[in-house]
Order: structure tokens, then sequence, then C-alpha cells
């Protein structure tokens, strides 16, 4: 089952727009941060939850570490393509690996490895991923 | 030939991600900002235009003013419809108003009213809107 | 005693950051909304209240409405005063003038009128200013 | 003459404003990337350079890889101290070590490792570390 839900997440498209930009001319930095957690916000949705949700259940997911790697950059009205892939998963934590790429067979942009980890809302300590989510991951 | 591609350019869709809030637990007013622009990106390139091009022919769009009125807030995961109607056509400018909506009926977020003028991107000065655009608008 | 606190509040000094900036090579236009915003906070936390306390009192202030006025661009590395000016005061909301110039007798970047509304957090609903607020005020 | 310099380096102090925060109550993660980002503009420009000048050299400096660990978030209305550390400088990089802490003794909020490439603005290329800024390195 994971394997055929985890086949129909496709890659997140965006646009980039102006906001996205710097002064360099190209996409800054921090916006890949962004793109990449827009597009795990579509993964989650698409195992049926969302954030304001798991808030509503004290459950935050939170990233907990990243590694960043930058390779050629985005432009202002670039369309690019932001892909999630869980790597591992644990009892606390998954990992992805993710990377933006200029849409259509472009340039990859940035590579990310990235673990978020469900904690509860109110205390900020580490608590179990939402059995409904690891069960659908398992 | 303005009414059917006025006609065409429907209110653009975008999902309210984590970048998008507060603390308040609600849009961070600023992003409304940032999505008028995009609708305005998105209306100009269905005319056929799109900004990195125009920068390189030293013509950049910028605002020159902007009304705001804020209503209802969206919230974390909402999607947003963003309008762009054109309301006035001057030789170096365009006027537009731009509501912002929580989709499929849902409350009016934010209206604007939006200056934008033509500039030489080299000398800050105005200048006259791209002859292709102002056919177009006419 | 309000002349004297209101003397007391001086332009507040930010950096221009790449973050700030956009492909055009100048300040995006929504960053003057987030430094208007920065500058009011501090003249609220100025008269002795912050928003992390006032959300604890269930009391929010938003952005009612602003009017925005783009005059010379900010550039990176720029340093940037803004100022926060009461104009007029309701029972449930403060309008303030600013303007956001370049630092030590520059350019004057943006004016910015803004009314901000004082709500409850819970319902979204007007409610007074917050009376020691109103009295400072007074 | 590099330990004095490095010495003369304090960590940048930042307030955080609501456009920093997120619907989690707290930092959104991606704006810790944006606070290292600003304390290396300013240890570069105390010493002596700055991005708006480099950029008319034809040399951005660019951020090739990073790694992000986040530890215990700020909130609204915290001061931070971000400061910037020279871990290994070659031909064509520097690598930095950040840390992100609430001001005064309180939390480590984010450790980053950043290492910035210096490229060609026309060609991205890599290109070497300006003299003068590998001189004061040495």
């Amino acid at each position: 089952m994971l394997a055929a839900e985890m086949a129909s997440f496709e890659a997140q498209r965006y646009r980039i727009y102006l906001e996205d930009t710097d002064a360099g001319g190209i996409v800054y930095h921090a916006s890949y941060v962004r793109f990449t957690e827009r597009a795990r916000t579509e993964w989650l949705r698409n195992l049926g939850m969302q954030q304001s949700e798991t808030f509503a259940h004290d459950t935050s997911f939170v990233v907990h570490s990243m590694k960043l790697r930058f390779m050629r950059p985005a432009r202002l009205d670039d369309i690019i393509e932001v892909s999630c892939d869980v790597t591992k998963v644990r009892a606390a934590s998954i990992t992805f690996a993710q990377e933006v790429r200029v849409a259509d067979g472009g340039d990859l942009c940035c590579h990310a490895d990235v673990r978020v980890a469900c904690i509860s809302l109110a205390t900020g300590r580490p608590q179990k991923v939402p059995p409904d989510l690891l069960a659908r991951l398992a």
C-alpha cells in the first residue's frame, strides 16, 4: 500500500515570483527551504492529514535538522518541481529526501535531506508519529 | 478583444502554507501583498509578457501605491483565490482592483486597489507602458 | 505625558539584507509592510506592551486597512529609518502615519497610513483598546 | 590580525517580529536561514566589504551547502543573538559555524554549518575569494 500511495504523490509545481528572488537576480537561498516545506505539507495532506488538524490534537511536525546542497539557481518566472520521498521512518520522526528542479527537465537547483520530528505543541517534547500516519508508512 | 482576454483571466488559486502565517494563528497581513503580486504577474503573463523579459528591455513594473482593506483572515491549509481586474489604464501606469477570498465561496479576506507604474530599470524614471500591452488594454 | 512618551519614540533603524530585496535589484515592495509592522511593534513595546503578552489576554492588534505610497526604492546594504506617529485614537482602533526613509537624510521610500484594530484572538471580533494603552494615548 | 578582527565581531542581535513566526506559535524554521545570512553579511561588512559592492565587481557570495540543526524554538518578542565563526577557508569558498540563541543566556535555537562559495555573477561559475578578503583571513 505504501508503494502505491507514494507513487501517487507527484512533485509539486510552483511558479517563481518576485517575492522568491533577491538582488543577486536569482532565487534567494532560504526560499528553497520554504518550497520543500510546501511539498512536505502536500505529501502529508495526500496521506489524509493536514497541519491545522494536527495542531488541534496537540501535535506538530517540526524540522529537526536538514542538509541542503544548492546547485544551479532557479530564476524569476521559472516553474519548479519539488519532490518528497520518505527515506526513514522512526517512532517520533520521519526523514525525507527532496529535490527542487526547474520543471520539465530543467536544472537541479537544490537537494535537501530533512528530518521532521513529531512534538507536542503544548510542551515541545517529542511524541510518537500519529498511528494513522505510521500505519500508512509501515 | 479586451473583454474576451480579460474574461479568460481566472482568479489564481494558492494554498496557505506555514510560511504565510504568523503566531496570531492567521495569515500574516503582508502575505496578502505578496498574493496580489502573484496574481498580477499571472495576469501579465496571460497577456503574453513576463517580468524577466521586461527586465531585459529595461522595463520594470513597480507598485506606485496601494490601498488595502483586510476583512476576515485566511488560515493555514485554506486555498485562496486572488482576482485581478483592470480599473484604469494611463500612459505610464495601470490600476487594478483585486480580491483575496477563501476558495469556493469562502470569506472575502482582503480587497486591494493597486496602481502599478512602468519605469526604466536603469534610471528609475517613469516610462510608457509597452505599446504591445497598451494595445491589448486599449 | 503623551507628548513626552511619543517624543521618546525614535524612528527604528534596520539594515536591508538580501532577504528584503528582489530580482529588480531593489527592496521588494511587500518588505516595507513588514518594516512598518516592526516599528509599530517597537512603538507598542515602548508603551509597555508586547504582542506575546496581549495574545495571552485574548487581545490581538490586527491591521484593519492601510494606504501605501512608494517613492524611491531602498537598496541592499542601506540602513532605513521607520517612523511611527499616532494620528487617530478610537475605542477599538489606532491609526498611524509611518515613513520609511534611507537613514541619515536619504530618500523617502514609502509613506504608510495604517489603521490597526483591536480584536479578540478567540472570536476575531473587535474589542476595546486595552485601558492601560488608551490611558497613555488619552 | 585575524584573531583580533574575528574577536571584534560580536554576535548580531535581532528582535523576533510577527513576520518571523508561524501558526505553530514559534519562529518559522526557514527564518533561521535568513538570520544566519544577516550575520554573515555583517561579518563581511566588518571586514570592509558589502554585497552591493561585490556585485559591482561581478562577484557574488552564494550558499553552496548548509547543515542545520534545530533545538529549542525562539518566540515572538524574543531577542536573538546570531554568531558567525569561520571554520575553513579555501580558494573559492569559506565555511562558517553559526549559532542562533535567545539573547542573554537563553536557549540555543539553531546550529548551522554553512559553506559559502564565491562565484561570478555573470556566469555563475566559481571564482576565487577576493584577495583583500583572503588576506584578512590568511
